[in-house]
């Protein structure tokens, strides 16, 4: 499938209005299922809206983000399913995920009715406590930039997107060596699949943890976006907008340098500014 | 809880670094319980990242989007926890919904692990037949606004943000009469969540469907943000970016009138341009 699609349209411009083609980002369901290697019993985990494209990095990505598979062994395949019932066009959104014995509790877990003491409750620390449970260790990167290379970071993310990506719907995620140099990207029409997608692929190619790269997203930076590069531990998270509280305290507790607002020559440091040098 | 929170920072402009204090959109889990009216039982239904502030809108409305209370009286009461072991600062992050017999199984039969055949697969048409079941009436309404009250629209929506939302980290979603007035407005660090809030207060006040209204969000208008407007009963959409494929596909076999990229006196309408007046 393609990432982008030709539509008609109205469009009304100057007082008139003008008939026209453009390209729009392409959505589609992304549905994952998960089972035993070689079982016929198959699970559906989750649905989630993506933009077509590097679907195994997705999922891979997103297992990896939320803890299902702890080591790269714990993923035994990922295949599209073999049913010959099933059509070509509903083939291309199903991914099948053979996993471990204690990964494929962990799944089950997650997505059952949890039954509960009434006592239990959430706030943002206890969400800070599941990404960094006691005696998780910070961040640990000698990691050093300068804001001139921060500064460029954006235009290079832009050139490396695609000439749809720039003018319309899809977010893209970079990842940048010490040098500033791109080293990948990733595009969707979501945010955290973009970067599900960027980590996902140098998770799947035994690349993590990324200590030395730094990761600019053309979003805002929530909870999750930290969430995920801390997993890849990836030390610097940059982003050309705002980020949340949530983000900034995750940020803080796991060690990772937060920059937000990167645009035209200024930065804001939220998190950490000791791996950016001094002017 | 203040849907901003002020933080400590780190700005370089101008080549030199600045301490500085700004504010922040603040993010916290809401987590959604669900049980039978009266029951000591309560599972977990889902846990959302959102902006604290009229979480009962938002619990309502996401209840309302996902199909799981079809009437106001299936939702019998939204509660915070009673127990008085929960910390107060957990209690505000936990919302209790009492639902009848038949929208409790629905949540819990979304919440279940599907064992299914293996030849079951997704793709935008059945997500649209779940949206759309054979023989749902397309959206019926005769309003009917002019180009110049699109125009409008923005700018008012700017107006009735906060001045924080304005220039950081939080979407709006705003609902405007035939006229071009705003009725309401709710802003979310989620773009999903301002809509959730928006249409869970009319729903909540029995106000569905809202047929001589206009829905315009800050951001995007993706699938699932055109589900929400379907659900309402609301015929024009307007978002100041692009839709997606799927969001197009669905407005147009939903009757509902999609308007993109409106901004500075222009727009593109992507379905049923018949509620727009020609120039």
């Amino acid at each position: 499938m393609d990432p982008v699609e030709r539509v008609h349209l109205r469009a009304r411009e100057g007082g008139s209005d003008v008939e026209r083609e453009d390209t729009l980002a392409v959505e589609e369901p992304l549905e994952i299922r998960v089972r035993a290697p070689g079982s016929t019993s198959v699970a559906r985990f989750v649905t989630t809206m993506r933009t077509p494209g590097n679907d195994e990095e997705l999922v891979a990505g997103l297992l990896h983000a939320e803890g299902i598979v702890t080591s790269r062994e714990e993923l035994v395949a990922l295949e599209r399913p073999s049913d010959p019932r099933i059509e070509p066009e509903l083939r291309a959104n199903v991914l099948v995920a053979s996993l471990a014995p204690e990964a494929l509790a962990r799944a089950q877990g997650l997505q059952r009715a949890t039954v509960m003491g009434s006592a239990c409750g959430v706030c943002g620390r206890t969400e800070i406590g599941r990404v960094l449970p006691e005696g998780t260790p910070p961040l640990d990167s000698a990691l050093r930039v300068s804001g001139e290379l921060l500064y460029a970071l954006p235009a290079r993310l832009r050139e490396g997107q695609s000439v749809f990506a720039r003018t319309g719907g899809l977010h893209a995620a970079g990842l940048f060596d010490s040098g500033g140099r791109l080293l990948e990207l990733r595009e969707d029409i979501g945010r955290h699949n973009a970067v599900d997608k960027l980590v996902g692929a140098h998770w799947l190619a035994g690349k993590l943890p990324l200590r030395n790269c730094l990761l600019l997203v053309s979003g805002r930076a929530g909870f999750e976006i930290v969430q995920k590069a801390f997993f890849a531990g990836i030390p610097i998270l940059a982003s050309v907008s705002a980020p949340s509280s949530l983000a900034v305290e995750l940020a803080e507790a796991g060690g990772l340098t937060l920059v937000g607002f990167l645009r035209e020559r200024r930065f804001n440091v939220y998190a950490h500014p000791r791996r950016i040098a001094a002017p």
